[in-house]
């Protein structure tokens, strides 16, 4: 059987298809654009990126699968002097245009460490996600977001989802505005060979396995819902004045982001995750009563959405 | 005399008085809405904000005068267990809407450290700077912006310029980007009482005057020279997109910013500093040949401006 790091970077790159191939399909017009590009140092990606859409006004579906020497701040990091990595990943934001269709991101990747090159393998993690940031909520919508997601990690075990439901409300929370980014998801990083046989390794690529191939039918019945949905040029203000805390997450809490931006990542495949068109106000307030109201206090008190 | 904070304080506040004057008179139709706040712990602030202006579109002149226990963030980067704090600032952004007209920011503030509460001053320093970011580059607007900063800086002494200016090259650098935010202006932080008799102090508060002073006649002029400037809705978008770079450096890279938000400041008079409307398009690239390439080259390559 060929490695897991291969396995795993076939599986992401069969994903990555799939996936291009769901949105395009629900979006109906626009196409990915396809960029190959190689990384200083060993590995590469593949970005591919959509824009002005029928449905998807941005968004990018990327892989990247990057090896080499440990950067400096991965050494500090983990207080070790040398040392050779092998990463690798796909990660996904779809923003539409539609202020009732909500904002999608998910992610899953392997990381494994080795003492020296092509030397054995020290250390092996995987860590994942996928969460939901509607502009208007549905709770339906939200509801069948984690659904789908809690049904992919029961399939390994139904010990996973709870804590993933949580750490996903605390990892995806804006800290400095005291409120969630979007209705959370799932989220889990540093899964190891609990077991010390390698099986544990197969769970967790069994898991990201499980979640990747849900991630579909987890977003794209809601976008085929909404996405024919009206809406004023007051709602679009509204998603414009939100996507202000989707960057805000992202450039100031987002570990991947920060990372990739202070190792020299790719800065055009990290940042295709920032929304197209983007307003900060002072101070804007949604009005009491408001559906706009109703959002805000839910993203400030994360809630149980699956059965 | 009354105590060197008092008196930067009084400073501070008819600072923000004479600068929002003479932006609304150099808007002509919008007027600064001011908010008080009270900060948990110790002080407070007066925030102005001006939006939808004539000539600017969104902008802020805030005072903060705070004071009480450090944060525990500062504690930790200081590496003591406790102690009380004073801080004073001035700190503006003002985002035109016309692209020919460049946004500007200024900041000076002071910092006082005790042993104890009421205690006497352990230590004591001076920050600030103020600097230039063009969307379309009129190479004599860069080089006024400069100059009337030189002037101010050599009237305390002629060997700050050179290196203040050195010094906002460096710090208002979008590393990731690998460019320059702006076209530069000055930058200084932790100026301390070299002389240890308090005259170093008074120094870097004439300073903090003298550069503030010349604030208004720094950058009204500009704005009076290019406010009437036609432009097309490209030259607008071209302005967005250079918007985001914007944000990006105070989200990812700004000391002062990412302070306030992680010692639970006032997250919209922090946050004041942000473009009313911002675009990120993936793999946005300037034409050849055009004013926004040689923008984007004159901003990878940091160059004197003042005599």
């Amino acid at each position: 059987m060929p490695e897991l790091k291969e396995r795993f970077t076939n599986y992401i790159h069969e994903l990555q298809d799939q996936i291009c191939a769901a949105v395009e399909k629900s979006d109906g017009k626009a196409r990915f654009r396809e960029d190959n590009w190689e990384r200083d140092g060993g590995g590469g990606g593949r970005t591919r990126v959509i824009s002005g859409g029928k449905v998807f006004e941005k968004g990018g579906v990327n892989c990247s699968v990057v090896h080499g020497e440990l950067p400096e701040l991965i050494r500090s990091r983990f207080g070790v002097d040398q040392g050779w990595f092998f990463a690798a990943g796909i990660s996904l934001v779809l923003h539409p245009e539609n202020p009732m269709v909500p904002t999608v991101h998910a992610n899953y990747r392997m990381f494994e460490l080795y003492d020296e090159e092509g030397g054995d393998r020290r250390d092996a993690w995987f860590g994942g996600g996928a969460d939901l940031t509607p502009y208007y909520l549905f709770d339906e919508d939200a509801a069948h977001f984690h659904q789908v997601h809690k049904n992919a990690c029961d399939a390994i075990s139904p010990a996973l989802f709870p804590d993933f439901k949580k750490e996903c409300d605390a990892y995806f929370h804006n800290a400095h505005r005291g409120e969630a980014r979007g209705v959370g998801g799932i989220f889990y990083d540093y899964k190891r060979d609990e077991t010390g046989d390698g099986s544990g390794l197969e769970k967790w690529f069994s898991l990201a396995k499980s979640c990747g191939d849900a991630f579909t039918s987890s977003y794209i019945p809601i976008v085929e819902k909404r996405k024919e949905l009206s809406y004023t040029d007051e709602q679009r203000y509204w998603q414009e004045i939100r996507r202000g805390r989707y960057v805000e997450f992202n450039l100031v809490h987002d570990r991947g982001t920060l990372f990739g931006l202070k190792t020299n990542g790719r800065v055009e495949s990290i940042l295709m995750s920032l929304p197209p068109r983007v307003r900060w106000d002072y101070a804007s307030e949604p009005k009491a009563g408001t559906d706009e109201e109703r959002l805000v206090q839910v993203l400030s008190e994360p809630r149980s959405w699956a059965k």
